[in-house]
């Protein structure tokens, strides 16, 4: 870099750790072109805390979700070194450490940082353990942050799709209070685990704006106002005092590694450590996709849809808007499918007979390779069939989780593929709705771009192609959020002035992977239309359907009661 | 009997035949009483002939199903005298025989009997064969015997809730016409199977008035007018020449045993052999439910609904009003739903995980024994879902073939006995709708008895009580139809003056098997309300629906074609 001439960044590392649902992930990446040497994965011991909690028998309720803080902190020790031992890198070259967590994924904390499930007193009570983002149980909460949101006004909401979601941090806290006020009065600090293991590393606690903003309800008018807060409950208007209002834009160094974590990690004390990342947003970086217009799919179990603009505009649905919330100077947009792999996943567990799994097994080939090879034969529409996507609720444009996945056209004829078929369909019909939503409120969408594990599933990449009838871009690494959070340790360390610079470099896509063909399209409009019809007509009374779905899901709530 | 005491009907036996879709069963059954003393099976060695017809390399189109007359003959020849051989009843003991089949299966024959197909110059033309019942190739001629019928305002149209269906005598002849005409020339007769076995038997050809009123357009007019047909196609104008104006009532003597038929059956020339019969329609009378307002289900892959009653109403959606077409001097209605049966055993073939038959065939249950024993231990609603039985179309009250399955509300939790449940339940909803059809018209139905394969499935069996909130009745006997037609015959041999008072003696049913559970069908009769939703959603347009099945159906014929 021409700026950076008295630097050699051939010889200068960078390393992004990106913190999943399961495990972790280190990679280390050369500065320079962000060429991957190395990387190493360590799988959580407690993965999702979803029955009991470790080494009690006190049962969670439904729709719970919890994790441990100690697994991550065992990636910095375990993975981070072994990926430098496989990249072959000696630490001292090594300029800067970045991180990228799921979200919103909160914890209680004392001041010191300490989480409240790691008191001895403390660690039999549910809420005292981090809420892991698909902790679903604060719905009522979130319903309640909602009425009376729109009762009052507040101008925020429209930030957000209309609709806070209950995975978020105030949903979340305001179940703390409800459910366990004494734990709630403990809680000095409530915490993106995307910034408490920043803390974690620099010793210093710091706050990044893409969380505080996505998940924390930060605006340039700060957070929800403390009146507010208290119509919510009266001892509810103090939370704000446990977030903080000093927010570091994303590529910000938030310290220098201590001691403590230059010892986990092997790396040397005092290096950059960047702000907190979100694992959808930090991908951008990863596929060079900084710019207005570029949206980029993040398609896995879920699948989550970032984009910055240069306008600010509320688009029903998204997540959420942000300033700076993907790259710094830029509105970042966010928006989400809640299932995608998920459903082929229920899918090929629940719905694929055993025949299907013998020949995928004597093949040597996965179900869903089978499911894929034999739904690849068919022209669009042979099938017969029309699904919805909300097998785990719809996040945009509806933002509803106790909706749920509708298929319409099966006969005595249908086949597992057939029905494996539709439903990649389905998941393609919502992204378009997603894009149609954007471009519907004047955010217009110029490159689709799309990083996750579900990039390598072909016949799902070329449905895309032809239902979004457009080209498909793929990023160039199989690892995008570590290596996103190294593009940021590089910018943290000064490596680049910026991220989208840093990006250009390091970051890597392959234009127009996929085209679409306009024949195949031509179908796949017909078919989106009747999508619409079942999407307009299954959504809830307050877009004008049936409601249906939510007396489905209340009378299951009954009957279960 | 008072008014037979010369006769000894101890020692008298009657012997009915049951022609099925799959094989054929002969039962000997004792006069006074209705005792099964042996039966026997023998399965068709062509079974339904979909693909290629005998010998040949013709490949059939899409939707055929034809069957081969040698297969009926070979019942007469191997089932009736192991039967007779398995109730160690001498032959000179039998008094009359009779037989039931399904419908509408017709066939072409020259004058004397003989099938098309059976002459060595037409063997490898489809259209000399006989059309099974669900052959559905015929459904644009069904539109077109529709359309000209509303336009042209004709008075037999409401008899059939509205319209013929594609499996009738006159959808299937004039598909003949219209693609196989010179054979269509050389049809003599065009008869149905139920007709022409008993002219197999007597040597004599004889029609029915069950089928002639319910699959012939028979009505006190006659058929209908040359100048009608004559619009559908110029050449059809005569068609009704290869029919026949003389009906029999049932429980008639069509004739005596032939030599050639004694031959073949073991059994006595010269005794009574009783007028062709329908397999659901026979059943009546071997439940002994032949009185007004008792409404016999014969459920198995798909569902039969047969009532007497003493009024005539356009009931909308019934399959048709026949006078004496199921009991001689009463109205007797039918209504059908297209697939019950075949429904689940599709789900088990095709959406059931391997796990699931494995756990299943290590218990030694099938794998519906097993589905069923999994969800019979949910409560009401619990599973979230509910489902349109239209999987191969619906029969009643919407009498339209081209609808297909519907399921809401599967989420990443459900599991395979939910979704088995919630199809089960879809069926019990499409009976409550057709039993509400009737009730609406004017036609009450007092008593509700199931007879069929189905009536093992006790679970499926309350299911059906609590959703249609009324007790369930069952048919005293495991081969009903096989019963109902040796009542006939015992009618035919003059044993009995009428069919009530045979059924009164030969039949049997249980009253109140299954009792409804009030709780159960408090939450049934929510969960029907969304049934009924989404069967007005789903409805084609002409009921005020959206008609994207019809849309998603034609798409699947444009891109198979």
């Amino acid at each position: 870099m021409s700026d950076n001439s008295n630097r050699t960044p051939e010889h200068e590392f960078a390393v992004g750790i990106d913190f999943g649902t399961l495990s972790g992930r280190a990679v280390v990446v050369r500065v320079s072109d962000g060429k991957e040497f190395g990387s190493a994965v360590h799988t959580y011991a407690h993965g999702v805390i979803e029955r009991t909690l470790p080494g009690t028998d006190a049962a969670l309720g439904p729709n719970w979700a919890l994790q441990s803080p100690e697994d991550w902190r065992e990636v910095l020790r375990r993975a981070v070194p072994k990926a430098l031992a496989v990249a072959g890198v000696d630490p001292s070259q090594v300029i800067g450490i970045a991180t990228d967590f799921t979200a919103c994924t909160v914890m209680p904390t004392l001041t010191d940082g300490t989480p409240l499930c790691e008191l001895d007193e403390l660690a039999d009570r549910p809420h005292a353990w981090p809420k892991l983002w698909k902790h679903h149980a604060a719905q009522p909460h979130a319903d309640r942050i909602n009425e009376t949101a729109r009762r009052t006004g507040e101008k925020w909401l429209g930030r957000y799709g209309g609709k806070i979601s209950s995975e978020w941090e105030f949903a979340k806290g305001l179940q703390v209070l409800d459910e366990d006020p004494e734990l709630y009065a403990r809680t000095d600090r409530w915490i993106e685990a995307a910034d408490w293991i920043v803390w974690e590393l620099t010793g210093t606690e710091s706050r990044n704006v893409c969380t505080a903003g996505y998940k924390g309800i930060h605006t340039e008018d700060g957070y929800p106002s403390a009146q507010y807060l208290t119509e919510l409950h009266p001892d509810f208007g103090t939370f704000t005092d446990k977030l903080a209002d000093q927010l570091l834009p994303l590529g910000a160094r938030a310290g220098g590694l201590s001691e403590r974590a230059a010892e986990w990690t092997g790396l040397p004390v005092g290096i950059a450590v960047a702000a907190g990342n979100v694992d959808a947003h930090v991908t951008a970086a990863a596929a060079d996709a900084t710019r207005p217009g570029q949206m980029v799919a993040i398609m896995g179990t879920s699948t989550c849809h970032v984009m910055s603009s240069d306008q600010l505009a509320e688009v029903p649905g998204m997540c959420g808007v942000v300033q700076g919330g993907i790259i710094d100077g830029l509105w970042g947009y966010e928006a989400g499918q809640s299932a995608v792999g998920d459903i082929f996943g229920w899918f090929v567990d629940n719905c694929v007979p055993g025949a299907y799994e013998a020949e995928a097994e004597r093949r040597g080939i996965s179900v869903h390779q089978y499911l894929e090879e034999l739904a690849a034969e068919q022209p669009v529409g042979a099938h017969g069939l029309v699904a919805l996507d909300w097998h785990n609720g719809n996040r945009s444009i509806l933002v509803d989780h106790d909706l749920s996945g509708v298929i319409i056209g099966q006969t005595l004829g249908t086949r597992p593929e057939d029905t494996y078929r539709a439903l990649i369909e389905s998941t393609a019909f919502g992204a378009r709705r997603i894009v149609e939503a954007f471009e519907e409120a004047g955010v217009p969408v110029d490159e689709f771009i799309v990083a996750g594990g579900l990039l390598k599933n072909r016949l799902l990449m070329q449905i895309y192609a032809d239902v979004l009838r457009r080209p498909i871009s793929t990023v160039g690494s199989d690892q995008g959020p570590a290596l996103g959070s190294a593009i940021h340790a590089a910018v943290a360390a000064g490596a680049y002035p910026d991220v989208p610079t840093a990006a250009a470099a390091m970051g890597r896509r392959t234009k127009s992977s996929y085209e679409p063909d306009s024949g195949r399209a031509d179908v796949y409009d017909r078919l989106y239309a009747e999508y619409r019809g079942l999407h307009d007509h299954f959504a809830g009374e307050a877009y004008g359907g049936t409601g249906v779905l939510h007396r489905l899901h209340e009378l299951r709530n009954e009957a279960t009661r």
